[in-house]
């Protein structure tokens, strides 16, 4: 293998590393929590992120007062506690969120632009995703799925109770697969047609009921590109509020190379070590890119190149 | 670290390694698929399975028309192929699987029991699996969880779709960790009330919104037992059809050892090596025991007093 190219300090996974304390034993007082006049809390709309603007970018963290005097909460979580201090999630309506980007002191911006673009401190990152994921799952599940009749929140906005049927239900967290499957010195990249131009990421997927990690990898990348895996191998997990998912990342053992593309897949090819390392560094002769360091597909396509997973042959 | 004592050879992890091929761009034909006569079908009811009788146990596996003819069918789901021969998964009501408990020929009992005693070929838990944990989720959402419309079977069971608002939704996966906490030559064991007397395991709990399996692995340890965790280290996954969780298996480093347990927890001690080996091989001298082999919990717990995990000392 030639020596790897420097791609500088690991930075930890996007939305990860929270310093919230969710405490869970303490949901059950809301109400009491909402009262405490140091509560904070983020404020978002569908795919948007409200933030008081700054030079540096944007300050989304609120007094809870404040947060809930910017338009009609639809439904406020406690996210958990940081210092002591509540922190809360408060979903608005998408309107309000249009309303409000005409405010000339707030910055309006989908969670994806802010991470990538780093316009809020990185502490923040993980209690919204928090937020975004728990209020997205309330913003489409507010009707009993058992019985149809409308829910009541409980527990600080961790489970929905159905007055009719007394159905319990928990948000979702939807696991997804994202690997990266390899072949002595190639790895095998795709991407798709939503994908920005010239980006060539891992091959993900949901996995099914009644299959496990592994089971769902190989699956996966045949369904996609007709190449079947042997071993496969864990590398990290991220949380993905797009809109509640939970990437489970691994490397795979490819055990041939011809590729058969799945016509949801816009391409995939095989890529030389070399060739990924320049796309890593953004030097690329021909622009390709890979996705940027707060995807997990990022770390998993690095640590292959850095020669730092399970060698498979 | 004194010898390990031989636990024999190691089992698959239940309910994986599935034969059937589930080819997901079929799911479009289900219903000329059904028509093929050699479809084959397993039948369930909430958590029973329903199999002919044999001297060695039971065959779940009919004719899908003979299937369909034992009681009304709730859902019919695509699972896959095996061999080429379409093979579907048949929901019944629970008042229907009351009526076949008395009919001779065929033996009706919960998966668990089937899959703890072996009742059945091991080639049927994988398959069985998949249709409980899809059949489950389809009793409790025929309701449109955004607007409370009675929604629509679609893809072979592998959607559903409101006629109303046009939401799709899609089976749900419950992803939970399962971990076994490790200092030096002890691990933390817990039990719950419902477990059978004398058996201690892992903690468990769900992956949240917002949190990866590392941080979910060290939250669950600290609300059940109090105890803080460094590393965690990935072992193994396996789908657990009650109702339909992903159970992701891990090693975790504990930083202290006072445990603090949670209410719901019954009890949760520090155990030494030795003594689970004697648990594992049923041979402790009161009679305390870890769970079967087809729980991945079992192998979690092995693979540790085997020595077979990273050493986090």
């Amino acid at each position: 293998m030639p020596s790897c190219p420097d791609f500088g300090p690991k930075p930890h996974l996007g939305y990860t590393a929270s310093l919230i304390d969710r405490a869970a034993h303490r949901r059950g007082e809301a109400a009491a929590l909402a009262a405490d006049r140091r509560a904070g809390a983020y404020v978002i709309g569908g795919e948007m992120i409200v933030a008081r603007k700054q030079a540096s970018g944007g300050e989304p963290l609120f007094a809870l007062q404040e947060a809930q005097a910017l338009a009609a909460t639809r439904e406020c979580v406690l996210l958990g506690f940081r210092d002591g201090v509540p922190h809360f999630g408060v979903g608005i309506g998408k309107e309000a969120v249009e309303g409000l980007k005409a405010r000339d002191e707030l910055l309006v911006t989908d969670l994806r632009s802010i991470a990538v673009q780093g316009l809020v401190a990185p502490e923040h990152l993980p209690p919204l995703a928090e937020a975004k994921a728990l209020l997205a799952w309330h913003a489409r599940h507010r009707f009993c799925a058992n019985c149809g009749t409308l829910t009541d929140v409980a527990e600080a906005g961790w489970k929905r109770i159905c007055p009719a049927c007394r159905t319990e239900h928990f948000p979702r967290t939807d696991p997804v697969v994202i690997m990266l499957a390899v072949r002595g010195e190639q790895c095998l990249l795709g991407r798709s047609a939503r994908f920005a131009s010239a980006m060539w990421s891992c091959l993900a997927g949901f996995v099914e009921p009644g299959e496990n990690i592994e089971e769902a990898v190989r699956r996966e990348v045949h369904e996609e590109a007709g190449i079947s895996c042997g071993r496969v191998v864990y590398f990290a997990s991220q949380p993905w509020p797009f809109p509640m998912s939970l990437m489970i990342g691994c490397h795979a053992e490819a055990l041939d190379r011809d590729i058969k593309i799945d016509p949801e897949l816009e391409s995939a090819r095989w890529f030389d070590r070399d060739e990924v390392a320049l796309m890593l560094l953004r030097k690329h002769p021909d622009g390709l890119g890979t996705p940027p360091p707060v995807a997990i597909a990022h770390h998993i396509i690095r640590a292959w190149v850095e020669g730092d997973v399970v060698a498979f042959d």
